[in-house]
């Protein structure tokens, strides 16, 4: 397969590497890679800027099936990136990000489809983004780098899947931020894609969710160390902005029903309250550590970056209605929300599904009762796992 | 009525002025007094520590009656202060808080009741909090003030109601924070207390709220400037951080729906979006507005001790149930919540019913339907006006 992925990718075009060493999860086959293009011919953004080369950080999971008809494309969320499923190695604490849904026997089963996941445009795992270095000023972009969108990411992915000798892709699927790509995939590809799983999205970001991002944006440029994006290879970094935008994000993923089950009001180490500005509620100690954590991986820029990309989503926009911006879908579709999703709540979700209908799409539509939130897609629940599964057999 | 206020105040307690300048808003007959106490007998902390002096700025409307039974407290919430109706000067832009609530014909009726309001202890409207000046030091007390809750604002306003000659309350009332000071003060003072109107309150901070409290702490102290929260008279003020904070306030006052009525996904000015990081989105601009503006007129210490008494605010702290909380409650109560309301939900309001009900007190209980979310019960509302209206006529 290594060889035909070369020989298919298109001339300005190249695969740097590709990992082919025994990946600790040997059932799943992973392998990684980055294909790179725009090199001499650069993608023209949304934006009407034209911007490359670009790199695209991937992983696939299971075997491609000789009439490539088997690919499921794997769009992740906000922080998520390539790494969807499995371990690289055994000393690896953390399987990847929807490990629960991409293996064998699970809903993307491996053992039948050949799953693809890219770390996303402007991302931080790979994938070039701010943090990357520009080859005419061998510094990082940092805030240089070109404001994209949702439809900028998934061109990229495009031209990622078209490399691999791809062209029909069995399904898209992705939660949240990866739910956008999604249905940008399928307005923009609708010949070549059988089905899409949108999973706690939305066609377009609520001023509510928009109003979350800026406060986090500021948090960020706030912190003197973010230093107007210029922190790269700096003693300082923007860690305590970044840790305040990923703890306020954390908040909105979760919800109340889910906080006051998991925390309540329970305190972290004494029995009562010590009248000191300390950080005494579970609560507490769980955004702090959340926050902290996610400092060491994520880089402050891409962050702004991508919420912005989030905010600009708007499915319809350019169309009359969103029926129209979706008259062009020949997929069948399944949508899944959650009852206790706030950030993206299941209106959102019936939205897609009417305007789907009414162009006669073939739509199955659950709300999953959860009290987790938003972040629910994420987490073990046997029946997404069922109906992605059945979903996925029926696709024909 | 001034002079009765001197001759009653206790022996330790000072008036130290009493405004009779004729006000603006003449009918409502506003005088502003500041109310000192504790000065060598301090007031025993809920925390275990004692502190004083203490000033109190307040303000009344209306006049006291003969028989001194027509007095009613209100009690702001997070950001109020004691200017809770009219204007003072002709040059005022703005009137009290609630005005829509406070004057002649309205709810809280100033030509029958005598309306007391004042800005809470740990405050920065005139009461002594953060920023006042430590007597020992004669430097601002910055950190060095105490961690505060709701019953040690609850035992100042005491004071002061009782330095008023004031002996039976008619009714108190609050909406958020000011709810929670009106549940503990009828815990505390039962005898003192006719009626309680609690609107938009709860009898504990859910966890989400505490998160929410915490998120805005952490943008005040990583904000250079407020340089461990000693930054008073120097040149840079923890502005940014306290604006980060009060912007993600707002967002918890507003609802989902009530947002996207007032703003949807419209641009503050250009038609299309302009691919830079700018204020865009209409609702970041008045988030940024509304966060600017704050930081003209409250101290970012305050808002940390502020926060922070909410958090630990929980009437069942102590007693076997809320039920058992609320044994000692005579008083009648109407108590409103609001349908968009998801920082102190509907279920908040019900559960306090619920205990006042098993305790065989006279409760109204209304959710009113409005889409303008936490922030609701500011603001004009032919139902909420009535009801507060009808069951003050009916306290006996």
């Amino acid at each position: 397969m290594i060889e035909q992925v070369l020989v298919l990718s298109l001339s300005k075009q190249t695969i740097e590497r590709y990992n082919t060493t025994m990946s600790f999860s040997e059932e799943l086959n992973i392998k990684q890679g980055v294909f790179t293009f725009a090199g001499d011919s650069k993608l023209p953004l949304q934006s009407g800027r034209e911007f490359g080369p670009i790199s695209v950080a991937y992983e696939t999971y299971g075997v491609l099936s000789k009439d490539k008809c088997n690919a499921i494309l794997l769009l992740h969320a906000l922080s998520g990136d390539a790494h969807v499923a499995g371990k690289h190695n055994k000393e690896d604490k953390k399987t990847g990000w929807w490990d629960v849904m991409v293996g064998p026997g699970k809903p993307f089963d491996t053992n039948k489809y050949f799953v693809i996941c890219s770390n996303v445009l402007g991302g931080c795992s790979g994938t070039t983004g701010p943090s990357s270095l520009d080859p005419l000023t061998k510094k990082p972009y940092a805030m240089t780098f070109p404001v994209i969108t949702i439809e900028d990411m998934v061109n990229a992915q495009h031209a990622l899947v078209k490399s691999l000798g791809i062209d029909c892709l069995y399904s898209i699927s992705g939660g949240s931020m990866g739910g956008m790509q999604a249905l940008k995939w399928v307005q923009m590809y609708p010949e070549m894609i059988k089905s899409v799983v949108a999973i706690a999205t939305t066609t377009k970001l609520s001023p509510q969710a928009i109003a979350f991002n800026e406060v986090g944006r500021q948090a960020i440029i706030s912190d003197p160390a973010w230093n107007k994006g210029d922190y790269y290879g700096k003693k300082e970094l923007p860690r305590k902005g970044l840790s305040i935008a990923r703890m306020l994000g954390h908040i909105t993923y979760l919800s109340e029903e889910g906080m006051t089950r998991k925390f309540g009001r329970q305190l972290s180490s004494s029995q009562q309250f010590q009248y000191e500005f300390l950080t005494e509620f579970q609560v507490e100690s769980y955004l702090h550590y959340q926050g902290q954590r996610f400092t060491e991986r994520f880089d402050a820029n891409s962050y702004i970056y991508l919420t912005k990309a989030i905010d600009y989503f708007d499915l319809s926009s350019g169309y009359n209605s969103l029926e129209e911006a979706l008259a062009m879908v020949k997929s069948k579709f399944l949508v899944l929300s959650y009852s206790s999703d706030w950030l993206f709540p299941t209106y959102q979700s019936d939205e897609l599904v009417k305007a789907l209908r009414k162009n006669n799409i073939d739509v199955s539509f659950c709300e999953i009762n959860a009290d987790y939130g938003h972040d629910s897609f994420l987490l073990q629940n046997d029946l997404h796992e069922k109906l992605i599964h059945g979903f996925l057999e029926n696709v024909k």
